[in-house]
């Protein structure tokens, strides 16, 4: 429902449904999908596929795979990333680009090369850079080969080999990106380029490897595909610095350029803002720096910043702050983000609550997920979708969901989506939302509501299927005599608070939580329990925003 | 040439070429390459093939895979196993069985679940053990669901499905492994199960589910292929203990084995001795415990132990301590080393030096390596061969290599065998070897001058190719006006010491090694340079035997 009531959209968005030419493509609307993880990559082509797909279906006028390597020496093992290596990757992408087009979304790629903060494992190739400076970003500490001429000539033809192979499967847009220190960034930074050749000293000399790239890309694809550059506009100059580099840049690089992907983060140094975690950083935080590109060009600007509310959204357009809304995050959260703010439903949007487990499942676990938006992920293999749900064999039964956190909420507002129309969903709680509640009151976790609050507005939409019982406790015999001919438990786990040694496997005898020196979580956070004679340490950032240091602080 | 200066082998060692029946099959001889990981799985199902084949070329009667889990809930995500979960692995891995045929080996396969110690990132599901007790092997943290009967079933019926896909590819060999922790050996474990139905309490009920698996899986797949079972016989009883449990559950499944696969470590604790490094075990350390198993089996028994040395092997099969000579690394460091022994080419053999670099990349850089073999798993990608060199294109020319440590001395072994006959290797220092001269007469390190034996023995067959200057350091005008069409540079690396900082990428102005507070390893180990004011801790098992520590020490 919009914020009056009604379920038309407000006219203060229609701005954000604009087309929008791009080079020679154009947008079907201002939401885009940009690069980001899934784990997927060229490994998982139906994965993959499916994933962007959601999103396409979903209304995003584009989207994009994750960054895709050019070359061999930009390998990233064993995180899974995309790559166009050879025509075999080719073939594992053009699923992705059929299905995009499926729904009406161009599908870009991020063509990419890592330089030397790569640790190529697996292909076992020296890392390369502008310098011979070692690779703090990875604990290999290798330092790269210095690039000469030749290995700047075979890098350039590697991206423009993989910018035909991406031409030829069908992306509307292909990237020469260079954001969150890859190689065209490491050759523009002046702390990480210390070479005293014509690509390095001046910025026009530093900047001459990407623009040299961009050229050769631009006349080796020709004119059917959009050109884009991501660059973390920030992260150029020394640290906290203005940002004069990374706008002179844009400005000696605007001709061959169709899209500016603005981003934040990186290059040199740990101050990673990109994709900052909700707890320290606000939706739009990323403006303060993106905002000033505009200044330097006319081209379509896209710029991120964990956008979910419409009218933030709409007013950036309107103020041609940046063109486009790009979302990574809220477009896991909500595939259906744009579609739904099309159709003025704006209730029904599952925000995005920047807890950053996406981001950590993509890489560390191989394969994407959601905090608020279970389906992420699940699209091919378990063939879930967001917004439909098929009937359920079981629809006739009684259900009885034992427990009302975010579990609990999830399988009754699924259950009652699936057909079934007897679920009682009982919490022993005088309210519902389980850790929810305690943890969205923590300091900086007040976005976390949000998981609680989808869930409740759902839940009213279903009142006729779901009845909530609270403030009742069910023992194993009243869950038998319940009556129900479904049950689930969704009680949640507790902390072990006996001692257990991971030597052993043994607890201490008669170690528990009652005792002053055995302390849970929720004994310090809820209840102050301390360890005899300490304090809680209230000190840095605390409840505060903690400036320029992102997910890391 | 043998040890007496002829090419015949040894009689005392034609024991360890008697073929052997194991169940419906025959081992043409004794040596049999052991379940190990190589990165490769079945996600490059070429690599792992063409990887396996080259052992089976070599000589090895037997070639396995690395574990390969039955069911979804022991996903390894991000490392990379074999995987028999449903038709797709059973076609990738059926590259691999016709490989290893086409060269007249068995072929096996190390069916493998891994229970409470699984961490299922891609997959999601949860882990299932015996008892709910939390996993302290991995990160994670996580306690396994504890399996109910169904459960039991189900994994039970997943191990029988994949037995049965892999007789149909082709396998010889169908373990019913859990070796290391693996889920079977959970249950055995009076540590880690704390059941009270029948699976649990007496080692009757803990061993039922090793039992049933077994049972199910020998009915399953008829009588057709060899029912193989791998245990850490050490590992069952408490930290330290006799192995009196290990021997009893031989004794009980005796009889639903064709195949004993005996190593050692791990289950609870950290006491991992499989695998171990030379740094701290020698040839056959895992004996101590793998010989108490013929008291109580007569069925041919496995057993590994880092074994080069051919006198050793045969001894062991002549007194049936073993039957086999089971091999992972050494069959790394030389695919060819049954052949050589057959030959009596005992002099060639490229013996494992212990380092475990195999592992480490097989593990964590997703493509197995071996510091002794630089075409250990490269057979696929690259075609390279570590005994037959196709001849080079360049072999007019004449090749100067700058620098004899390991990789220079490869290099013009290397040149000479693919036909380079003016290759000069020129050395600043007095004798050739680089760094692996002091490394291996670091206290422990002496198995690593094999690196250095094995090329030298080899330099000495190629004399006539290879000319060896010692003494001679080379600047850059002496290499250019050398007169050499080819030049290689493999002068190796050094430390820096300049007092680089990973943060702001610059050094500390004038900072070096001649400084007293500045220490490179080599000034430590070499010149014995100590920081002002300080002496070097010499400690527990510095240069002695650590024992039942393995590689963690």
């Amino acid at each position: 429902m919009s914020p009056n009531g009604s379920r038309t959209r407000s006219p203060r968005h229609d701005v954000l449904f604009e087309p929008l030419a791009i080079g020679p493509k154009t947008l079907r609307n201002r939401f885009y999908q940009v690069p980001h993880c899934t784990g997927f990559g060229t490994e998982k082509p139906l994965s993959q596929a499916h994933f962007r797909a959601m999103k396409a279906e979903g209304g995003w006028a584009a989207v994009c795979t994750e960054y895709a390597p050019v070359s061999a020496d930009s390998d990233s093992m064993p995180y899974v990333s995309a790559r166009l290596w050879d025509d075999d990757d080719a073939r594992n992408l053009a699923v992705m680009c059929e299905a995009a087009h499926r729904y009406g979304a161009l599908a870009g790629v991020e063509l990419h090369h890592e330089g030397m903060i790569a640790n190529p494992r697996e292909s076992r190739w020296p890392a390369v850079g502008p310098s011979q400076i070692a690779n703090v970003a990875y604990p290999s500490g290798a330092a790269p080969k210095e690039m000469d001429v030749d290995d700047i000539r075979r890098v350039q033809r590697d991206w423009a080999s993989a910018a035909v192979r991406a031409r030829d499967i069908g992306f509307d847009i292909i990237y020469v990106q260079s954001a969150h220190s890859a190689l065209l960034a490491q050759f523009l930074s002046p702390t990480l380029n210390r070479r005293t050749d014509g690509y390095g000293g001046s910025l026009e000399n530093r900047a001459r490897m990407w623009l040299e790239t961009l050229e050769l890309v631009r006349h080796t694809v020709g004119i059917d595909c959009v050109i884009a550059a991501r660059i973390a506009v920030d992260a150029l100059g020394p640290w906290g610095a203005p940002i004069d580099d990374g706008l002179r840049f844009v400005e000696l690089a605007d001709d061959l350029v169709d899209l500016w992907d603005i981003t934040v983060g990186a290059t040199a140094g740990f101050d990673r803002l990109d994709s900052a975690a909700s707890r320290f950083f606000g939706e739009g935080y990323e403006l303060e720096w993106t905002r000033q590109v505009r200044a330097v060009t006319d081209k379509p600007i896209i710029g991120v910043g964990r956008f979910t509310n419409p009218d933030t959204m709409a007013e950036l357009v309107r103020r041609r702050d940046l063109d486009i809304i790009g979302a990574a995050r809220p477009s896991i959260a909500d595939p259906f983000l744009p579609k739904k703010i099309e159709e003025g439903r704006y209730g029904e949007i599952r925000e995005c609550i920047g807890c950053n487990i996406c981001y950590s499942r993509a890489e560390y676990g191989g394969h994407i997920g959601c905090t608020q938006n279970a389906t992420a992920g699940e699209e091919y293999r378990r063939g879930w979708h967001p917004e439909r749900f098929s009937r359920a064999r079981t629809t006739g039964k009684g259900v009885l969901v034992v427990g009302a956190g975010s579990a609990g909420l999830e399988c009754a507002i699924v259950l009652a989506k699936r057909g079934h129309d007897r679920v009682h969903l009982v919490e022993k709680d005088a309210e519902v939302g389980g850790c929810v509640q305690w943890i969205s009151r923590l300091p900086g976790l007040g976005e976390w509501r949000k998981v609680l609050d989808w869930r409740l507005q759902q839940l009213d939409r279903l009142r006729s299927n779901i009845e909530v019982i609270t403030g009742r406790t069910l023992e194993a015999a009243d869950v038998l005599s319940y009556g129900a001919e479904l049950v689930v438990l969704a009680t949640g786990s507790r902390w072990a608070a006996d001692g257990f040694n991971g030597l052993t496997f043994e607890a201490i005898p008669g170690a528990d939580a009652s005792q002053n020196f055995v302390l849970t979580p929720e004994q310090i956070m809820l209840e102050n329990k301390r360890p005899p004679g300490t304090r809680l340490w209230r000190g840095h950032g605390f409840g505060t925003a903690c400036t320029r240091s992102g997910s890391r602080c």
